[in-house]
């Protein structure tokens, strides 16, 4: 793993944090996105090599609105990039991991993804992301 | 601020969650060490100009140990890296943020911090840390 791509943080109301995250990290937000695929939309902020994504659901059942209901609002997972996603995936899968999803998916700001299930990493959601070539 | 400093994860036993961290991070833990005045053992990795961070309680009254009684295992804190922490600091009162120490305490891996209430920050507990200098 290279670095920490991003922390992504679970929100209510993304006009009410970007705000509040504006000023906590005294940055603007540089972007924000939608993945309907994940029924969230995201909105970026940079510190050093590293992106704060805040992620707000777009539907009262996706997976952000449901973990908010149960956990309330907070961070969500840790995203750490690499260089061959599917190359980690096997590593961390001969290691024991258990991952989420057995082929690379799309996810926000141009990347491939995989999640590892929480179960084996003492209860973190970890992301695994790729910068999708070309 | 800087950049991400470090990521903080509550776990119950090192012990176990080291030899785990090591293989999901592909990396040695390269460093431990107790502060006494937070009731914690803590264990560091690198990645990128991050650090993870696993924290254990050494007191079963202890903020690890009771955060963990209460919401499990899993990622308790960010910490970001500030130049000048009596500074941040006073920016951060300006903006309407709480903080939960008025002066700056001796934190792990000689670092000056001040916490924020996750209250005012969408429930994330942040971190601030200057290296101390001398």
């Amino acid at each position: 793993m290279l670095k920490v791509e991003h922390i992504g943080i679970a929100v209510k109301d993304l006009a009410r944090s970007i705000p509040l995250f504006e000023k906590l990290l005294n940055t603007p937000c540089y972007k924000q996105e939608a993945v309907a695929s994940e029924q969230v939309t995201t909105a970026f902020f940079r510190q050093g090599e590293t992106k704060i994504e805040l992620l707000e659901s777009t539907d009262p059942q996706g997976v952000i609105a449901r973990y908010i209901e149960k956990k309330g609002e907070g961070i969500h997972h840790i995203a750490f990039e690499v260089a061959d996603i599917e190359a980690e995936m096997q590593r961390l899968q001969g290691e024991g991991f258990t991952l989420l999803n057995t082929t690379p998916k799309q996810g926000a700001d141009n990347k491939l993804v995989c999640f590892l299930h929480p179960k084996g990493t003492n209860s973190v959601l970890i992301e695994l992301c790729q910068e999708k070539k070309g």
